[in-house]
């Protein structure tokens, strides 16, 4: 939102971090009550602002809770986008993708609450806000991880897969851990521990490397691969 | 629940197929209209009872959520007890039960539904209906996959990895992609349609095997790999 002239909120910048607080403290405010029962009183409290405020920049609370959905997936989009546009080769970037989209989920047990309440109430169809982040942020972020995937399978590097049901598994295998108490109630561990999502983090490269590369080490970082590539490259050996 | 002498439901055999059509009829309503917003009364009505005979069964909605939770995550629990419990050798059973595991998520899209549900309200820390499933259903699941995963490492069949993190990136593998819209959206196809469900099932199958086997062949087939495992046991040849 664009501020002209001189508001309560006082300079730019200063807009910019009042409506950045008020977008935090509603991110948790809905994640936690759910979007009937989140209430903008608490939120505008939470922010440190007055009501009045919240809805001068925030129209209502369904305005609300869609700035709060669409600030996370353009972030998301942008850091991925920014690994996938640089110059590194295939594996490296897809590696670093994972790491980036793992980081992303890890950073906030906030965001999954969130996407699952709109899903709920959207129902298997989908909702129109869901139609507008999967048109701005999801759908060009698909297409970038395509192309890459695309890409690594011509230079022999990745296996055959097909990116339509690829990516999905990859998103589900960086998202499901952190998007249900399940493991932490099977394990007894915290999930978002700084020591198990830095295992989960090594645990979940290792998986989708050995998913994607073609000549995947293992685990232990054996180099028991060899031979040719149906495309006839030589194996470059396994990255560690 | 054990019937004893003549009820209005009739015989036993009638009082189970009674109480199963009212979990039947419960399941769609909970996952499409929530805890909160479920109505016994149009429960019952699907079902095809009046509201007394369903309250004769379940005590109160809570009880009936409940019963209907119990139920799938038993049936899931019963369908991957039969593979692990049997002979197979490894890699063998390791696929058929994704296989098993995949055709239960695939078989209802309203499943899904209801577990996120009771996440969405039970909070990050799980519930105590959650904390219920987890110790009947899900840790002595956990437990038989994981002796899986330890046998087949053991054998060289499979790679190195860790069961407590393997297990939920097969589970988010398989369950992810039926419930979010997303893929659907993204792709325009329908998550649920046969065809759709096959190249999924497919697709699924492939991830996790590259992702375990230790010579897995790759989509196309091919059976680029040779050399000895650390173990010191030749490599087996990939399957196709």
């Amino acid at each position: 939102m664009v501020q002209s002239g001189t508001t309560r909120a006082g300079s730019r910048h200063d807009a910019e971090n009042t409506r950045a607080a008020i977008l935090d403290a509603a991110m948790r405010e809905f994640a936690m009550e759910g979007i009937a029962g989140a209430r903008t009183e608490s939120i505008a409290r939470s922010a440190g602002v007055n009501k009045a405020l919240l809805y001068y920049y925030f129209r209502d609370k369904e305005a609300l809770f869609g700035a709060v959905m669409d600030r996370a997936f353009a972030e998301l989009a942008g850091i991925i986008a920014r690994v996938v546009d640089s110059d590194l080769p295939p594996r490296e970037k897809f590696l670093r993708y994972v790491e980036a989209h793992f980081d992303f989920v890890a950073s906030s047990p906030m965001r999954p609450r969130l996407f699952h309440r709109e899903m709920m109430r959207s129902g298997p169809n989908g909702s129109p806000l869901l139609k507008q982040l999967v048109e701005q942020h999801l759908r060009p972020t698909f297409s970038k991880l395509a192309q890459l995937i695309a890409r690594g399978i011509d230079s022999g590097d990745f296996r055959p897969v097909d990116p339509a049901h690829f990516i999905p598994s990859v998103v589900g295998t960086i998202v499901f851990y952190f998007s249900t108490p399940i493991p932490a109630m099977i394990s007894g561990r915290d999930t978002f521990a700084a020591d198990n999502v830095a295992q989960r983090r090594a645990a979940v490269i290792d998986f989708v490397s050995a998913a994607l590369f073609r000549d995947h080490a293992g685990a232990n970082g054996a180099t028991d691969v060899a031979g040719k590539h149906p495309s006839g490259k030589k194996s470059k050996g396994a990255r560690k």
